[in-house]
């Protein structure tokens, strides 16, 4: 047998991810077969094999890149000084996802890998992972907005966080399927709250 | 042919609705049968076709429905006199929507409907159709907070009542997918960014 290279053995892989994530988005999950990867990545049955087991297999490998560009962009942007303001943060944030909408982009299958997380436990597991990476990135961001005065010193820093969080889901969803979004929609929304007037706690 | 009541059709339209959401919890949208919803509710392929004639008229009734609920939830809170804070709408809606996270709630099938939104034409138009609306009564919301003196009189209206709206989803996916999450973690996040020091609009 042949001795192959690192290089590749990760080409082959690349080459596999990107014929899945190609089936993915334009079928779905559920109507995707392996027998359409093979196709898709122009490989037999046995070479895909070789690399991943199941469909199972090639859902876990991309949300975990999800998750790796994902963390690689939000460690950049932590580590930005002077930090920018919270909406800056979203809005650059917004860019970011949005170049993964692109027609083969990522995050067009994420609608589908909420869908599957809802009855495959692989798959629930996987997303759960990605949720709380995000929101461990979104509490180190609303702390150091914290520190620097741009929240208040009492701020539930773990609300904040998550709240954010909730946001990205409907972000992709709503560029997904109306269109009408941008990342000046998303940034302009967070200035709009920062800027509330801060009320007298006196019932009204 | 005997004639049937109002009341009659009504009763058999509802058993089918509640036993197809029951399907689509358990299995998700694509592999639930109509074979399953007959099933289900107990009742023969000819009287179920008598009232939808497919599955996707199911989806779309469905969805119907979800956004009658949430208009009516909406509808009320915007004419509550005095208006409630915007965490406090937030909570409140969180709580509402948390009723229709239960087993049998209507929500579970989001996810579902999301994913298929993305490929099934009938079902983007009817989830297209929701975003709307649900944006339509956030910013009569925004606007009216504004009214009161709560948001600055610039408020950008449109932008942060479509990023209100990007929350939901991630909400309810959260809810879904965590458990770990409820009306306070989204009523003390969105307190959060409103009671953030009002920025010096200077460069830092």
């Amino acid at each position: 047998m042949p001795r192959v290279s690192e290089a590749h053995l990760e080409r082959r892989r690349r080459q596999i991810l990107d014929a899945a994530r190609a089936c993915f988005i334009r079928k779905g999950f559920y109507e995707t077969s392996m027998q359409d990867v093979f196709t898709e990545s122009g490989l037999s049955a046995g070479a895909v094999y070789r690399y991943f087991k199941s469909k199972d297999e090639l859902v876990k490998a991309i949300a975990t890149e999800g998750e790796a560009l994902l963390t690689r962009f939000l460690e950049q942007l932590l580590d930005e000084d002077p930090l920018p303001p919270l909406d800056e943060i979203v809005g650059r944030f917004a860019d970011f996802a949005l170049t993964l909408t692109a027609p083969d982009g990522i995050l067009r299958i994420a609608p589908h890998a909420w869908a599957a997380a809802m009855y495959n436990p692989d798959i629930t597991v996987a997303i759960q992972e990605l949720i709380r990476t995000i929101r461990t990135w979104l509490f180190k961001i609303v702390e150091r907005q914290r520190d620097v005065g741009r929240l208040p010193p009492d701020v539930d820093v773990e609300a904040v966080g998550t709240t954010l969080s909730f946001a990205m889901p409907g972000f992709v969803l709503a560029r997904l399927l109306m269109g009408d979004v941008d990342a000046d929609t998303f940034r302009n929304g967070i200035a709009g709250l920062l800027a509330a007037p801060v009320q007298a706690s006196v019932p009204d």
